[in-house]
């Protein structure tokens, strides 16, 4: 309790609230758009936020209309089922769950009941609610890909789980490492229960894993009884080559939870995304009732249903494109693709003969990792903001706090090429200082 | 491992899943609603869902574009800020707080800074979170006046949250159980961090609280050093008398976090609830920080923002009505009005010589409670589904399994007289069958 103008306020301590609120993953974010806030005007590599150009407030309306026609005319609902459907509370795993399903036929190779699908309150959501399902006592640990998206971190910590990290190395995860860790973790008497991945242009990496790695991933969940957590917000955006398969569309044997996120494909505003769980489950209530049925009871308590507006725009704008994301996303693919061409470039032009400067070349995605010679830290980013004008992420930031402290993420989503031609040589100045 | 048609698929077990699932708040919704989609032509007075015939889809396109003109012209955003504020990653805490503020103050006599609103998905986000911030370690337990709505319960039980009941009696909060409940969970080495209660119109029950409780009870909380999380669905739907003020409205002394939901007053698809949290954190980063910025770090790993979309929507109807829910409601606070007078007379009508039947009288809300001198459980909802066609609420669902056996609950909102004066007509018929 404290005093305040003489009369007895309410005060609450730090140290008596979840242990979560002092860990740097969710420290993390507010000091980033902190940072990003007192320098409004600096060109910013940092956010992984989709292009805006697109964003377009009649088009709003107009998903609205296709997905209230798609219900009256392909449905054959009454006037009423139509309101209760958008107005009223609704089905806990989504009412999209069938668009999305041919969604991932079309675009993705991937074959999966919609039943197995819950729609959720953006990928973050399903991240949460799988987690939580799977943490079932303090033994229960989560394994990940390291350098990991600071979102999985920070829901692990809510739920009091350990996260134990796995190299990710060249190829974008390290097996024999998953090995070590998978059965360190048991010989200190936990249980590994899943493995985390982003295998598409990974959040923060940018790296793509080829399909060998993704045969042998699949063969090591199987005997060391793992399931696969597969997030692949960026897959679609891919700027070169050609597509691997997702683990999921390799999964025969329901080794994969696939996370899927319209925030990139559709746009972040409309909060939506989903996970598939197409795994039975011994002993449920229905006898061996859908993963996705555990799921939708968890996230009952959590925020009840995902809002059917929100569905009702996503659903429309893949209506408009017949179920595929990849097809409404044409135009902004060749903005991501020329954005990152132009940044590779950019990277080659100022850094190739400069010696200790590397980066990576991801073929899609958002993400590229530049390794410096020098210490890369929050303080040099407030520096690099106010004598330079120019944003980007110190990669400790996905370390868990110890590691990649050389290196920062350049993402290059939201910025037209001028902006990055002029974010390059600033960057490039703030390189000279401190490569002397 | 299961052996599904010679291929090795995956098959989780439930006991290796969190012990929620397994928890009868988890189920207690799965059961209703299977019930109720079982016998689809039945009459229901189970769902606490609002009445259906004021939902227009045309609206919804109104709201969106009211929202978009009060950021162009009371804001002066540009295009492009309009835009970016419905599409693009937002604000954690949400855009409607200022709104929300208004309303709070035009309707409820809360005064409050908008940086302490916390806006979320549905007021499930804002137990959720609270529940999460207040669950530092097990020594922490939650109290809740029983019978309790059922989502508390299971948010609860997510987080392993252990919930202690306190006696509801004929007023709505037994203070002197409260005290010994506070006493003996002290007694027993455990730390009791709040009260939870519907101070209005109850969820199960119906009662409100009179000013003078309230008053006792907030005194109670500064002895005790104990929150008060006010839960305030259905306030603005009275029925008759005069308003109680809020216990936000009487809390002088930051004790009360104040949840509210928009589910009732706007619609239940907006998905949009929030959480007044004004109370000050000492050894936050930012010297005694707002618990509201506390909650909004947790609400970044859980769901990252509120949609926009759905803000929007639920911001266009608070600006059509000067910023007054109690003013948009108006048609809707006469037909529910109208619906609990029906059914308080029909009882009455039916039920005043029934030896053992017994109700309570709300001024206001969905629920009124019925007594009956005959088992009341699962196996009868059933029964007067299958047999009478009439839906209702075994009231032990909100008793965490102990308790309620007698009674049942009627919901009254989404019905027409007919219905209502139909379905009485049907319970009067099961309720002969048991009384003999």
């Amino acid at each position: 309790m404290i005093r305040d103008t003489g009369q007895v306020t309410t005060a609450l301590r730090r140290t008596d609230l979840h242990a979560s609120l002092s860990h740097p993953a969710l420290q993390s974010m507010t000091f980033l758009n902190e940072v990003a806030n007192r320098f409004p005007n600096a060109i910013s590599f940092a956010p992984g936020r989709p292009y805006e150009e697109s964003f377009d407030i009649e088009a709003l309306h107009r998903y609205l209309r296709i997905f209230c026609d798609h219900l009256t005319h392909d449905l054959a609902y009454s006037e009423e089922q139509v309101c209760r459907t958008l107005f009223q509370y609704g089905r806990t795993k989504g009412i999209m769950h069938q668009l999305i399903s041919r969604h991932l036929a079309v675009d993705e190779g991937i074959e999966v009941d919609p039943e197995s699908i819950v729609v959720t309150v953006g990928c973050q959501e399903a991240l949460f609610l799988v987690l939580r399902a799977l943490r079932a006592s303090e033994q229960d640990v989560l394994l990940a890909v390291s350098p990991t998206y600071v979102g999985l971190t920070g829901a692990a910590r809510l739920l009091d789980m350990r996260v134990r990290t796995v190299r990710g190395g060249s190829v974008g995860v390290d097996i024999e490492d998953l090995i070590t860790q998978i059965h360190d973790a048991r010989a200190e008497g936990t249980r590994p229960r899943a493995l985390y991945l982003v295998p598409d242009f990974s959040n923060p990496t940018g790296i793509t894993l080829n399909t060998k790695v993704r045969r042998t991933l699949l063969q090591v969940a199987a005997e060391e009884r793992l399931l696969l957590l597969e997030d692949n917000p960026y897959g679609l955006l891919r700027a070169k080559g050609r597509a691997q398969p997702t683990l999921k569309a390799l999964d025969t044997q329901q080794r994969v939870l696939y996370f899927g996120s319209l925030a990139k494909t559709c746009f972040p505003g409309v909060r939506v995304g989903y996970v598939v769980a197409d795994q039975r489950v011994q002993g449920s209530e229905n006898a061996d009732g859908l993963f996705a049925d555990e799921l939708s009871k968890i996230k009952s308590m959590v925020t009840v249903n995902t809002s059917p507006i929100s569905q009702a725009v996503a659903a429309g704008k893949l209506l408009e494109h017949n179920g595929s994301l990849l097809r409404a996303n044409a135009r902004e693919i060749k903005v991501y693709r020329r954005n990152l061409i132009r940044l590779l470039n950019g990277l080659e032009a100022r850094f190739a003969s400069v010696p200790g400067v590397q980066w990576n070349t991801p073929s899609g995605g958002f993400f590229v990792v530049v390794t410096v010679p020098f210490s890369v830290d929050d303080t040099l980013l407030e520096h690099s903001a106010r004598r330079y004008g120019v944003l980007w992420t110190p990669m400790n930031h996905f370390y868990n706090g110890d590691g990649g402290r050389q290196q920062l993420r350049l993402s290059c989503s939201l910025l037209t090429v001028d902006q990055i031609d002029e974010g390059l040589n600033r960057l490039a100045a703030l390189f000279t200082e401190f490569i002397r």
